[in-house]
């Protein structure tokens, strides 16, 4: 599809990331890509699929996810072996509890910052 | 020094870290390790010692630097040449302005996270 000149050309507006981690020592328990992972996993219930869409080998988002679960006093996730493309894999109640209060640390970060940041985008060409 | 057994052996607590980015497109203006480096050149007034404190090249310190002022409307840092060790560096009023307020944009995503944190601290290890 064509783009309009004005589309084309437009500069990206800046944007504020609060990327949230939790680590203990130099571990990190959950951080935005392991948020997503989680994320990906509730949507799809394929650890393949959701390594896949986030262009990770399955082997990486394995690790990954044995890092989290040993980080929380439960499992976060729990694969469900056997059947055609290696079983599945689904949300422990904790995983579920873990993703939404993530994205509320998000949430609460973005807003508390949001006037800092009305300042601060001035300063940005 | 000699650690006493209870510190050597016990756990690390868990940290959240909220790391944050302003964001232009692909480039990134300003997150943690950028924040550090002008933290440092404030400090050392150089940037070969800065970069050596954050164990990276000085073409990587200059880089970075060269990104940031690209991104603002005025130069973060500026150079003075010359001299013994490759002139100075130093913070513009800009440079100031930004680190301050990128530091309590951290302070606040802190605070306001701090409840949800507490109860999310609960289901770590």
């Amino acid at each position: 599809m064509a783009r309009s000149k004005s589309q084309a050309t437009k500069k990206p507006q800046p944007v504020l990331q609060p990327r949230i981690r939790a680590r203990i020592g130099s571990e990190i328990a959950i951080g935005p890509g392991k948020a997503e992972l989680l994320e990906l996993i509730r949507e799809t219930g394929s650890i393949q699929e959701s390594a896949r869409r986030m262009r990770m080998s399955y082997m990486r988002a394995w690790k990954l996810l044995r890092t989290m679960n040993d980080c929380f006093h439960e499992p976060l996730v729990v694969a469900e072996r056997g059947g055609k493309g290696g079983g599945g894999a689904r949300l422990t109640a904790t995983g579920h509890k873990v993703l939404t209060l993530y994205r509320r640390m998000e949430a609460q970060s973005l807003r508390a910052t949001e006037k800092t940041w009305a300042t601060f985008r001035t300063l940005l060409r």
